[in-house]
């Protein structure tokens, strides 16, 4: 599973990996108006390769300390994830601690600590770099830059990122921009990178630095795909009940890739109805803490919703 | 035209009005962070009226002062809106100023003087009584229960309110509520009114409180329709510029009955195709201050962004 742990070499019984996932594992302290959950497990490379699980073969590359504790491990494996690229160091997980206000349309965060993630170089084993879709969380544009020198073309990188990076390394940032295939922000985040208010034009701005698209997530409200030659809008399920918000961008993100992975495709056609089973997940996502809901979550269930999604937006 | 400027008895050359509408006219003096424009022609009535004018025959039931510019009645004749059911009222016309601040995304009002609007009483000329479609835009839900008294059963009634009835009006507004086809109302009033923030809980107890569809609007993220059956979600039309978002509620809902009249149904097929085109003529008429964007815009335009619109939407 990680260095630390293996007496011998390991030996795959997996499936060739055919997506690639790089990003956070943390342990999260998530207190919302109803409820506290302590050390619960997060990070963005849990969220997405749980998501990207129901679809493909997904690989993860990540840190932990010697604290993790086990069961998340064995959640893992639960939910058919390869583990052999997150690493074991000495030392604690990264941890994270945040408050919904009311409503949980606003998040303030109360702690940060980083522990193992402030050393974290992401080192793909063997299988992983030949992976045909690769996903660059939100870690440092450099770490991005580290993982995509030791994979072999892949077919198709997302790539995510956030304020702190478009703040202090935004140099880095543009670098890892032009060598991807799409890039996923925020509202926020694609008019603070560009400058412009509006998302058109921020887009527009965005795909002149390389990616042939362009996702720009709302919540909420959905996500717009915006390509060279046109916008794709996809609204987000509508729910009765939100219990914890926290990592649906990666959840979305994690569920579109690996419902791409499943098509086989690239298409612009193919990253439409994929990007219809990101939404689909993140939607379940939010109905539980951490991955509670999606551990219980089977592939008809997520086909049911897809179709009754569809209805929504169809006009009949 | 109206009561005080009238010598003989109206004789109405137009064709029979199929959607009446029922709200307010104004002069409006709009400051944005670029533009200043004073006196222009404003008020729910005139928005949704020019709006349904590109698909029916739409009758306008409003009040003006004896100030209001010749040149505004001639535009809603233009717009081939019929205006036997304007009143001109000794005195000055509503006036209204606003301000929006820098991104469009907050406006707040300046100045309201109701003018002749704080006595009007609507009254429908015989010719709108048996109208098929009505809209009470925002006024008074007492004067909209004064309307529902003169009408003959139309086959669909569309209600929109605002914050200060709930405040100040919430039994007539739920006696109205209970009355109507169809109840709009953007997401703050829908919480405000049933105090549930999700707006799936939010519109389950609207509907219980009479409207088979009730349709939340969310400016530029869209529109969400409910059903007792089930949810329809209709993005906004995204664009790169938006001049003025005054009345683009009003212009949505004129759009939308204007597109369900002339489809002559009142199905929910027919009502989801017809909110697409609400929200395409909403789209246009934020291009622009005031209805200058409408008052050039053709029925080719409108179905050549409908189809654009519909690509946006729909996985390829």
């Amino acid at each position: 599973m990680a260095k630390t742990t293996r007496k011998t070499a390991p030996v795959s019984n997996h499936p060739p990996v055919e997506l690639a996932i790089v990003g956070s594992v943390g342990l999260d302290t998530i207190e919302t108006p109803v409820t506290l959950k302590e050390r619960v497990l997060g990070g963005s490379a849990s969220y997405a390769c749980a998501a990207a699980s129901f679809f493909t073969q997904v690989g993860m590359v990540g840190v932990v300390g010697t604290d993790f504790p086990k069961r998340y491990l064995n959640l893992y494996r639960q939910f058919g994830i390869d583990t052999d690229g997150l690493q074991i160091q000495k030392g604690k997980t990264f941890f994270w601690s945040g408050v919904y206000e009311q409503n949980m349309d606003h998040r303030s965060t109360r702690i940060t600590e980083l522990n193992v993630f402030a050393d974290f170089c992401p080192e793909l084993p063997p299988a992983y770099r030949t992976a045909q879709y690769l996903f660059l969380a939100n870690i440092s544009p450099d770490l991005q830059l580290h993982v995509l020198s030791q994979v072999k073309r892949p077919r198709f990188i997302l790539l995510d990122t956030m304020d702190l990076w478009i703040n202090v390394a935004k140099e880095s940032l543009l670098k890892v921009i032009g060598k991807v295939t799409m890039l996923t922000l925020n509202e926020h985040e694609a008019r603070h990178l560009t400058g412009e208010h509006s998302l058109v034009k921020a887009a527009k701005a965005l795909l002149m630095l390389g990616p042939k698209y362009i996702c720009i997530k709302k919540g909420e409200h959905g996500s717009i795909l915006f390509t060279r030659k046109g916008i794709y809008l996809t609204p987000a399920f509508p729910l009765e009940v939100v219990h914890d918000p926290t990592g649906a961008g990666d959840t979305f993100a994690g569920g579109f890739l690996g419902a791409l992975a499943r098509s086989g495709l690239v298409s612009e056609s193919a990253i439409r109805k994929a990007m219809t089973y990101g939404s689909i997940i993140a939607s379940f996502g939010v109905e539980a803490f951490s991955l509670d809901r999606l551990k219980k979550l089977s592939l008809p269930e997520i086909e049911t919703r897809a179709r009754l999604f569809r209805k929504m937006g169809s006009v009949l």
